[in-house]
């Protein structure tokens, strides 16, 4: 596979010229100096280590996968070397405040430089990204004494840290919850059970790895409201922050996956581990779900950084693999065959490809400017962007990663037979690819929330001051963005109708519509991206190929992909009925 | 994963009550007095087989993969007993002429088998099924001496056969193919090239290997007209039968595939190698569209195949899982929670790769009855026969294989993030699908095949027949079946005379609608094995859980998936201008 690329100019093109990165950072509190001139060399600092160290590890993850022995998880040659070189140049405390000695610049450039970390090696972006969780968590809900023993080396990346939910019995539904917490009676509990499918749950990187666990205190109520949540470090550290006594917690093996072989997915034992309590108690769920957005929001980056690749490999290989003729005559008489990019099918595919990484970008930093208000802001606009957050990010951690899917599926499909043969890179990213539908709630989930929590549950409110702020913004568009994506919005607002009131009858009808609900609405944000982008390069006074692709892509967008709409609106309307007609018995007697 | 239940029911479904096999074989010049006792006989031992012996291979072959040495590929453990277990059951010959010891059945036998083996093993059966491929190359095009010199052992199943087509530098378009054949005046030619993606190409299965090769012979046209075809065996054979020499061609290593790890897709090197002209000098390639047919309709059973293994897979999990309750209330009060079938979406999931499984099946068989007629009768009825093969093969060949691909990502997808795990074998069936819409021509290449060569060439007329035979048909169904899909084929038509019409003006207009006219294509076929099975399925006066989930799962199929046309309708309004607005140029200056 060809070097990666850090996609410097269209993460610019994005800041600067369709979210107005200046003005958003100056009325950023604590970020009002953010100069354009510190972000730009960050980003091309990012840029080199992407490209020259994390970019040439991503097959050698693949290839070799991590391997288990009692001792603990070794990763992939190269991969620590990798991660300190990561510590050194401070980018895990890229976002963290200034007092445990982070740099304390806006999430956004955290989620930029996680774009180029993950595209260049997803499974390597796996163990400072489950840090980011745990940091934030112990930001969020710690004590100060927590947060004095825990955040200063998770900040400086000496420690790492995980995020511990599922169990064997129990992944989207975590009412079944079974890992104990006992109290000590000194400020301590032990926590017995088992966890599954922890990323990065153990590795060589780092001399700690702080967890952060799910478990259920003695008298706990049943259910999701008897959950609380737990700080359990794998060695534990003395009153001087040197390591004392190793825990008793422990990697009892690691998954074999699809893909993303290069991260560890820990089994891990927690045997009457030493740990503390984290927030309240019972209240565990709670303080899970502000970090669960954050997650979320970073698993759909995930979706656009395959989009991305795919792009990458795909463009590369249309422009330089000659195939057959133009069907309207020879372009390249002085070859025996035409390029492939001559060809309008593979045309199809490349510009499907582009318009979701590219929109998938534009989607993911106006997400990240919304949470850098809603971390810093206070009053009606953290309230704003907030609202905002609420609505559109299951739409997109459903929608970026279903399409960074299909992304990366065409990728493969670019290639002809090649794509199928490990040396292009391309099945990798498709491998790669496949988790991100799954975990961190699967797309079904990522519906249900969707429908049922986020639209819902306020009759539409949230919603429909959404449907009015782009519905407004549209105005500004040239013609042919703006008329069909008021169009859409207007039957988006028909068929969430039309589903509340089907709801009432039956609340079936949440889960019928609610995958082809967050695609449809996944559409339409995108066409409201495609059409701020496509207005943009039509009015750029200097067109060049940047401007004339970007052009012809919001159309390529709004004529080829928008119109996918009408597919899922037409299986909304048929509704819950035909799902369920058949009963679970007769179902049950077929399979036997 | 479960263990594989060879779909005896289903098949015998579509055979009886669907496709009326009975009358099929009484009128089948060669099988007049075929029973269809032996039939199920043969398909209950088929069933046996792929069970016991195929199945438990799945994974085994996935995880040891073929291993290469100088002296040739090993096959994985048990791969090579269950091919001998595979001969001794006179399997290979089932369908072969008797004088070459066949067992002279009908094709659509032969290919139910077929869909057994590849359900239980698709790695395995690339042995047997490219042995196929060369078998009927030979029984076609060869000369009376060649077929009693190769046809008696790999009818017997003793030796196996290959296709060798590829190139490094040509896939789809064999016009830059440089195998070199010089005559040697005595009957024999010498061959040299590199020949790459040779699927079974070499194992330790058979003690000898014949390949099919293309190659040019000194003063041949340039381009496709100036490519013939060799018999090229690895062992030399003696006048008496017994093994002499070896020939030049050897396998120089083999690819890291995303799936189907068991099968060897071998690099051959033709090294001066000897081998025989078969068929006419510069007309091999018309040789090879026979057999490319045949291999088409192979590989859209492959399609089909994984949406099954997905089905089993998912069902299997669907209904033994807990996860959640039912949003309209409990169903197993006496557990911690419900079973995921009680999920309006998984049931979508579950129904959706149903529909494919289960139409794809239909699709299929009426296929194979076609093959029948083409490859037995004679005169009307061939031509018809060969007429519905001509236009639905490629059809069949992408739009199988596509949805066998979304059947089998949905199979991931129903288990969550243990679908991203081995153990579960879904992620496997996934890697294993994905080869399906790459070789025997990617779905891009059955598009134009299908717009260019079996749609327009002829102005539409054998187009039009066909659907003048389906809305007639359509006739007979129940109207919630009936009244869509003559909907749907009168749409079809329309959208075919645009096509036509846009292409008057500009070729790139077939390009640009082919994919999406495939899918049309597809959904309006499968409309028609849906309404046919719907039907009997009312009609049928012993309703039981059977019948019933065939009727849900034809009203599912029109309900929430024929309705997907209405996107892809959208998008082949639109045309070609949109994909080729943006110059090669501008893309070949951002990609710099």
């Amino acid at each position: 596979m060809a070097n990666y690329k850090a996609p410097l100019r269209d993460i610019q093109f994005v800041f600067d010229e369709i979210l107005d990165s200046e003005t958003h950072y100056k009325n950023l509190p604590g970020s009002e100096d953010f100069s354009l001139e510190l972000r730009d060399a960050i980003f091309n600092e990012a840029a080199k280590f992407t490209e020259h160290t994390l970019s040439p590890l991503r097959r050698v993850g693949d290839e070799e996968g991590c391997t288990w022995s009692e001792q603990g998880v070794t990763t992939p040659t190269g991969f620590a070397a990798a991660y300190h070189q990561y510590v050194e140049g401070g980018w895990p405390g890229l976002s963290m405040p200034e007092q445990f000695g982070g740099q304390n610049l806006p999430l956004s450039i955290d989620l930029a430089v996680s774009e180029m970390v993950c595209q260049a090696n997803h499974a390597w972006s796996m163990y400072p990204g489950l840090s980011a969780g745990c940091r934030a968590t112990l930001v969020a809900h710690g004590t100060d004494e927590q947060r004095e023993t825990y955040l200063h080396k998770l900040v400086s990346g000496e420690w790492t840290g995980t995020m511990c939910l599922t169990e064997p019995q129990c992944g989207s539904d975590l009412s079944f919850l079974r890992t104990k917490a006992e109290d000590n009676a000194d400020g301590s509990y032990d926590i017995t059970g088992t966890k599954i499918f922890i990323s990065s749950g153990d590795h060589d990187m780092a001399e700690n790895i702080i967890h952060i666990v799910l478990a259920r205190l003695p008298d706990a109520p049943a259910g999701t409201k008897g959950i609380s949540l737990f700080i359990v470090p794998k060695v534990m550290p003395n009153d001087d922050g040197s390591l004392g006594e190793r825990n008793t917690v422990s990697c009892g093996s690691i998954e074999h996956k699809m893909g993303i072989h290069g991260n560890a997915t820990c089994v891990l034992n927690f045997d009457g581990a030493k740990g503390y309590l984290i927030g309240e108690a019972n209240r565990g769920l709670n303080c899970m779900f502000t970090f669960m957005n954050t997650a979320r929001i970073g698993t759909s980056l995930q979706g656009m950084c395959h989009s991305e690749v795919a792009l990458q490999g795909a463009m590369n290989y249309a422009l330089d693999r000659e195939a057959g003729r133009s069907l309207t005559g020879v372009k390249s008489p002085d070859r025996p065959a035409d390029q492939l990019i001559v060809h309008a099918d593979v045309r199809r595919m490349l510009q499907t490809i582009r318009a979701f990484a590219e929109g998938n970008r534009a989607f993911s930093y106006f997400l990240a400017q919304m949470s850098d208000r809603e971390w810093r802001s206070e009053g009606d606009d953290q309230k704003t962007a907030l609202d905002l957050l609420s609505l559109l990010t299951p739409i997109a951690k459903g929608f970026m990663t279903e399409t960074g899917l299909e992304a990366s599926n065409l990728g493969v499909q670019v290639y002809g037979g090649h794509g199928y043969i490990r040396e292009w890179g391309m099945e990798q990213n498709l491998r790669d690819a496949r988790i991100s539908t799954l975990y961190e709630g699967t797309t079904g989930i990522q519906g249900l929330d969707l429908l049922a929590r986020k639209v819902m549950s306020d009759g539409g409110a949230n919603f429909g001051q959404f449907v009015a702020m782009v519905t407004e913004e549209s105005q500004q568009m040239a013609p042919e963005f703006a008329e069909p994506l008021q169009q859409a919005l207007a039957e988006w607002a028909e068929l969430t109708a039309l589903i509340g009131a089907k709801t009432q009858q039956n609340l079936d009808e949440l889960g019928a519509a609610s995958v082809d609900y967050l695609m449809y609405s996944g559409y339409v944000v995108l066409a409201w991206f495609w059409g701020k982008m496509g207005t943009v390069a039509k009015n750029q006074p200097n067109q060049d190929a940047f401007y004339r692709v970007k052009y012809g892509t919001a159309q390529f967008y709004f004529q080829k992909l928008l119109p996918r709409t009408a597919a899922h609106k037409a299986t909304i309307e048929t509704g819950a009925e035909v799902l369920m007609a058949v009963s679970d018995d007769d179902f049950r007697e077929l399979n036997r």
